[in-house]
């Protein structure tokens, strides 16, 4: 076993794209709960209230929707310069970039799947203004309990051709660790859950039924809420408010999570999810696997997954003709 | 800035020593929840249900109580060995020791008020016999729901004549990170929180208001449980079964944990615990600083903080004549 | 407008009938949390633990399942006189038993469906005994934390081939009030949820899709909880213990009950609830009707009503040729 | 035994005074989570999202705080005549107002302390205008989820000099049931909890400390929320919002209600509260006696009383020189 890889710290942030942005933004402000900390051109920055950094959401105005990019922050100026000397290497390499609003120069590359994602190590931390202080230093930003008022970016699933490629992928060029996965009866891999830090996962990686036809596509954001009971509270938030609930709240099997998901007005999926205290604590953890017979027992209490959740990701796929 | 260090893992386990042997076992397997995976001589190894390795805490039979020693899994063989070096140069170790029913071979040394803490890389992990064998195979063995049913061991609290030297002795020996602190107005610090991972914090170091008497004393253990209501739940267990309540629920300033304090049968005490979906992401955390003023505001909903809180520690301080 | 009738107090208690007499046994005391109170013969007298009466749940060994018969408590002694007369009237009568283990003597009568209720004053109170007593006297008996650890019976549900004559029984006999319905498109009405007091309802009648091969018919009987976490909770401790989780945990767009439904080994239908803080206080409350159309947009957050909610009930209806 | 009385059916609304009008109101809408449904004059009508009623608080403007009246809603025109002979024979009796914006016309009385209460039958049901629809039609309003988003008024505490003076007049003059009651050493009522209906109190009354200089004053008014946690997310928002936290959150002794207490900006202070599933149901409920030595052990899990609970009401009672 060679030593685990602790080159990048966290998930920073990602981009979102609509093509209804009024809607989106006044969906992740006013029911979501999170709060602009800054706008450019056509995007606006979005921040959980404890998330540190400046953003952690970004939402462009587009003609589609989906996901335009991924950062996630390294643990320090050499783990970037050893990420990027990894990531040149396996050949799936774009470059630097400035930055951005919420953080400086970014080494950015692509997914086998075309997803951009990007490493950086200068941030932005995020600092109060007067009116968002809160009573306790220890917190970035007030308790606001504005709509859902989630806590924290939490994770994101994108959409995959070849989950096994992905996670070859995801293992090099990140270090990240898989914690759980599903092992499909035809020898594909359905699914991976990867971290890089504590969390039990970060990342999902699902196999998209779309095919051949499927590009780069987005599964879904997810913050977390500090208490499950947030989550059946969000429930009645998002039914008031005419948000599409398409599936929970309920216990996933996987990883156990707490879940409730919504589409946002752009149809970009978005979850609400808490897991309690469970945490990733063993350096070697040891992967769990699940067999497709596993799985058609449903979620931890019985729910069947529902068949959306096999075919919605965004942008959507053109009708075949 | 050096770059973060990620020896040392996760808190591994505590051995806490009782003079009230049965009762003291009876509460922590009936009333707290925990399961016995073994037992030799004067001691019985226990775990939370989702405690990954073979024990958590090891009770053993004493003339006194306390904590007898303190140990930290770390992140790779190769981690121990720089460790070892790191401690053997700071001047405080004591040596290999075996190891235990619970893990290999360990490297013992000494804090600055002679607790005793360890090293050690070899586990065993807990292998569920038939009858506790989980229905969902990510997690470490069956959800029981006896008693409070703790999750996973969350943390330690130690007191320190000088907290100040304790914290220099942390940031060396294990690499910690310290979260939060409190600045005294005479100068000295009057409380450490340290981390080796994404938790907010494993052990909080606090001044012993017992002075020169006190010699490697012991606050409390804490565990983890999923959600605040569980703490809500476990106050009403503890009531039922004559379980001294020393305070909360509350919610810490510090922290944010949302708290219950008890004393076992024998006077340690003991934590119940639920962080929320707070993590200490950023691997530049900036420690965050309560002076002497903010505290006297007492916890984060006013709560005061009651007396024995700063004056009950295991052993007790003979009294002075 | 007539003035509310005040004569039946609550609901007391409910004979259920099991062909797996002990595993039912063990079902409600180790995981639902049910405390044995009394046995005679065939029988074991079941209550939750703030229950105030004797018991709430006899449970009697049968060669099938399915509810013997209900007991409502009525206001008074000259409540119950007012009652008898009404119901003699109405030719559904049956005559004055001499009462059970747990209450006093007590008039029996038939709903149209031939469900046995009874109605009596004369109840014996549970009288904790040591081991049971609670630490603090305004409930019946100490919180022991054992398995869902329910708190006090709540309602129940039959089946009816028709609901509207049911509910005109229930209105006339009881001095029920129907809180909510569901109108059906063909005229029929779906179902009726009523009460007699403050509860918003103690008893729910759904009509029973197995049409004219139905006979006093059973649904479910529930018991209520304090929080929506001890459902989740709940849930957990059903799955680790084999239970069959029918539906849920989710929140019933019908009375906005959060629920969680299970089977018990012989199959009767058992639901964990909590109402929150919903109380029915408006003297002249308005029946809240539902259309069909409505209700076919599920669950509050939008769960499919699985189909077994409709066809499952105990006694099982022998299959037709 | 006499038969229960029924005539009246519940605690309708309160008429709370401040010398603080802008702010108070400010805290009852933004932060407590009332709408306001109609305004008059120098009073404000406020209501929780699920009170049926046009209003249960109107708060107006003055140079005092404290109560101005108490309205309670009867289950019938009959039973208001009746409990208007009653009174008036008790000599009690003011007379016959035309009542208010929210409801029709009423009878007026006066506590042994000169508390104003009213009786009423005709009331004003709240219909939603377009923007305050529920999804969800059984419930009053939607669910905003603005600040601590309190459900339903719950009950409400007044202070005599006198409480057994007081227990007499409130057996009779509105038929309450006294479910729980502090027996004081000195042959005195501590304290009184009573009820109309199912819940286990729609007011207490506690002896004042001031002593004669007490005059009609209050102790607090309690809107119920569906949940414990909704409990300790409103001390979070009352924190951020600068709220005075004067006790709590915990859990009573005396009924078990999990509670909070806050000063609204005017100093009346206002009850966050959760009693779970707890219902008097038994109609010959046997009154809990609590004696000196039991209520000295604190709230529930060992909380002490706080100082000013015992001494805070309003009116503020002038110093003594």
């Amino acid at each position: 076993m060679t030593e685990p890889c602790f080159d990048v710290a966290h998930l920073g942030h990602l981009e979102i794209l609509t093509n209804r942005f009024d809607e989106s933004l006044d969906f992740f402000v006013r029911v979501y709960g999170l709060t602009e900390s800054g706008r450019d051109g056509n995007s606006v920055y979005l921040r959980a209230f404890d998330d540190y950094e400046f953003h952690t959401l970004k939402l462009t105005k587009s003609d589609t929707t989906g996901v335009a990019h991924i950062g996630y922050r390294v643990s320090s100026p050499e783990a970037l310069e050893r990420r990027v000397k990894v990531i040149e290497k396996m050949g799936c390499g774009i470059g630097w970039v400035d930055g951005d609003m919420g953080h400086g120069r970014a080494y950015r590359f692509r997914s086998p799947d075309d997803h951009i994602f990007e490493l950086y190590w200068d941030t932005k931390r995020y600092v109060a203004p007067e009116a968002e202080k809160p009573k306790l230093k220890n917190i970035a930003q007030r308790y606001h309990g504005r709509g859902v008022g989630v806590r924290r970016l939490d994770h994101f699933n994108l959409l995959a051709k070849d989950v096994r490629a992905f996670k070859a992928f995801m293992v090099e060029a990140l270090g990240s660790r898989v914690t759980e996965q599903i092992q499909l009866d035809n020898g594909r891999l359905g699914g991976c859950w990867f971290t890089v830090n504590n969390k039990s996962y970060d990342v999902a990686v699902t196999e998209d039924h779309a095919g051949e036809a499927s590009h780069a596509r987005f599964h879904h954001i997810t913050y977390a809420v500090d208490q499950r009971e947030d989550i059946l509270r969000a429930a009645d938030i998002f039914l008031e408010n005419g948000v599409h609930i398409e599936t929970g709240p309920h216990k996933h099997a996987i990883q156990g999570t707490f879940f409730l998901y919504v589409w946002e007005p752009a149809g970009n999926r978005v979850e609400v999810a808490n897991a309690g205290a469970r945490l990733i604590l063993a350096p070697d953890w040891q992967t769990v696997t699940w067999t497709e017979t596993e799985r058609k027992k449903g979620q931890a209490w019985g729910l069947k997954t529902i068949e959306t959740f096999h075919t919605h990701g965004t942008p959507p796929v053109a009708a075949k003709h």
